[in-house]
């Protein structure tokens, strides 16, 4: 194996040998290949794609490369985790794994951080006090088999391959590549030992992905690695042309999935925790089909088993929660602002992006990914698409750590809440598609 | 300056800002932009090229990453280099240099080393026992004032951004890119300090460019990038659809040389030194047009001085030549053999790749930058295309280190030499084009 020969070939659109990419890869893990020569292999990947063969290749060394998530322990019920492409205002982790946990389904989940302008259910997690997202892999394990759920980082010992990838491509521009994408989400979803993986990828402005062909693609191409390695998935294409719900921040957005585990909150976000959670139920066999699955999550829901879960979730991890709070004593921001409609009209979109880059001008997501955040700040808003407002109507209110942030937070609102004279056009549906295997 | 930022625009085909090209290129000198980060650029520009101004930054920031020859000592003449892009058999700035300092010019001649299947001056001329090419850049300005051209290898003060990026590239297959193959031999030539160049742009199966666009274009850049800088530039496209001369080897291909300088030695190889020679002329201002710059060159071989120049040069640079002897005291090889053709016929073709590997084969090229070379090894044509020949008569002399080489050289003068029944197609002229600035 020549490793410019290998690069020579992705370069020119060639089918590479599976046993040559494999000692390529292989000889990466061992320091034979250099990060030089897998940053130039990647961007001629980024440019000439893989192919399915290849792709399939790199998932499976992605995924030997560290430790598979043992199924210990005796609890009952299929391993069913979910997974989202990320956007803002995404907390429904924080929902569908106790939903689904307590719909019968066992939930270990590892999550990211984030990065850019979406958030990362790490970082959320982390704005409760104490919680701890880094434990090692049998008390996870005791957690799961105890509670159903259990909510982590991803560790050193699984797909090291895919960190270390991640992290070159993070500093080479190589990271919106579909089949490189696939591969590092299905290499890790495939190490957790699953029986049922729900797919939700993000459509729109505030997502990595803002065309559906796009999103499209890339959802066939994580269902089709799954599928091949008998794994039952399902994708959801939803909506990231606004933000998901009103709070966008890490410990606003706790608190507003707490409010919906309490059966309140607002309406679209419930309703995706919901489908979320019906699709688990059917990827995991405990329903037959979306509908029954759907029925059964707003009833469980409603009954309010997945709150309490949630709350010995958190207790199990070392997070500290108060339920007889309205704030559950989560961190909150020193300075706080309202910030008034300048005009009457209509709002006709509310850009999830400029909120996104809002969280990190008040300090509270990160732009490299060794930065630390402040997990009170950011928005809570005050309106939705669609609705007829006046002049001096409240848009949102912005959650600041310093004085001077309540301006820039405010900006970040006038951008991001377009008026209209009129009436405006319809955002998109919630829910655009379903990609299943 | 964002590392990422600039990749991810040459990657989309933006244009660059040239202030943050210059930021990224120096960064990567001071070592706060990783090879990694360069190699995935590189390929990006591999699949995007360079915009005219984005190529002249370049080759500005590699020019002046080191120091330039300086314009020293008091010899009369224009400064003059030739530079070809490499070929099979392609002895020709063994001729060229003494034979344009004969001519009037003054020839500061930096070569580099054979890689793959094209041959490297400084090989053939380490093939000269005792010959440094590595001299301090005083002693090779004292050589170029006393005896008018001077020949030594890129050294560590020229051009190192060029060095280091070339060993990247070598690794990451990101070597054959015309603007990065332009910027490469233009900042080092323009580091010269010279008044005139000619460029000799190899076409066809046996030089890195087979097609005559692509051939042209790089002639076109690069003839491009020296006139902007008020260089007058030159470039031949010259025939490689078959080796040069009839030597090919180091040993044997110096000895052809000399043989030239003597007057005598293979037609093709003759005229071609005699044309770059008079491309020189013109371009130092030294001869009015071609026409006369050839018949000067032609005279000034015939009288000898040229070959009592390489005499005097080969041996300010510690090279013992013996020019009573037929061999002038090169290293010869233990074994020979003459391998005949298996059938009459007209040679149709002759291939240089086959040969060229065939170097390699027997040890005497290489096929990393680190191994070492046995110079005696090589071929001997006896035929060229469109010789009638019979059975049994001598296609080439293989020249091997060891006697199982004879046959694997055999091997490869059988694969080269293609014979056709009838008459075969002419092979392509010579000089195919010229490109002025």
């Amino acid at each position: 194996m020549i490793p410019q020969q290998i690069i020579a070939r992705k370069r020119d659109g060639e089918a590479l040998g599976l046993e040559e990419l494999h000692d390529f890869l292989t000889a990466y893990l061992d320091g034979a290949v250099g990060d030089d020569q897998m940053a130039a292999f990647l961007m001629a990947v980024y440019f000439n794609g893989l192919a399915p063969a290849e792709l399939d290749t790199l998932v499976t060394l992605m995924m030997i490369s560290g430790e598979m998530l043992e199924r210990r322990g005796d609890r009952p019920g299929p391993r069913v985790d979910k997974h989202s492409t990320g956007g803002v205002g995404d907390k429904t982790s924080l929902v569908v794994a106790p939903l689904a946990a307590e719909m019968g389904m066992v939930v270990p989940m590892m999550s990211g951080r984030g990065l850019g302008h979406t958030g990362g259910t790490l970082d959320k997690l982390e704005s409760i006090p104490g919680f701890r997202t880094r434990v090692p892999l049998d008390e996870f394990n005791g957690v799961l088999m105890r509670i159903g759920c259990a909510m982590i980082g991803q560790t050193d010992e699984i797909a090291p391959l895919d960190r270390r990838l991640y992290a070159l491509r993070d500093v080479t521009a190589t990271v919106p590549s579909l089949p490189l994408i696939t591969a590092s989400i299905m290499s890790k979803k495939l190490a957790e030992g699953l029986d049922g993986l729900v797919l939700d990828v993000k459509v729109g402005r505030g997502a990595f992905l803002s065309r559906l062909e796009d999103a499209r693609e890339l959802a066939r191409a994580m269902v089709g690695v799954g599928t091949t390695r008998g794994l039952s998935v399902t994708a959801v294409l939803s909506a990231m042309d606004r933000p998901l719900g009103r709070a966008i921040g890490n410990a606003l957005e706790v608190r507003e999935a707490l409010e919906c585990l309490s059966g309140d909150g607002p309406r679209d976000f419930r309703d995706l925790c919901v489908e979320l959670a019906a699709e688990m139920a059917v990827a995991g066999g405990v329903a037959a089909g979306v509908e029954e699955g759907r029925a059964r999550a707003t009833e469980t829901l409603a009954r309010g088993g997945p709150m309490e879960r949630f709350m010995r979730l958190a207790d199990a991890q070392g997070g500290a929660l108060d339920p007889s709070r309205s704030d559950f004593g989560l961190p909150i921001a020193p300075f706080t602002a309202v910030v008034a409609a300048e005009a009457d009209g209509t709002v006709a979109a509310i850009d999830p992006l400029a909120l996104g880059y809002g969280v990190i001008a008040l300090g509270g997501g990160r732009t490299r990914q060794d930065q630390e955040i402040d997990p009170r700040v950011g928005f809570v808003l005050r309106v939705e698409v669609g609705d007829r407002i006046a002049r001096g109507d409240p848009l949102a209110v912005v959650h600041s750590a310093t004085r001077e942030g309540l301006a820039i937070g405010a900006s970040a609102v006038t951008e991001a809440v377009r008026l209209a004279a009129g009436d405006a056009p319809a955002p998109l549906p919630l829910v655009l598609e379903r990609v299943e295997g």
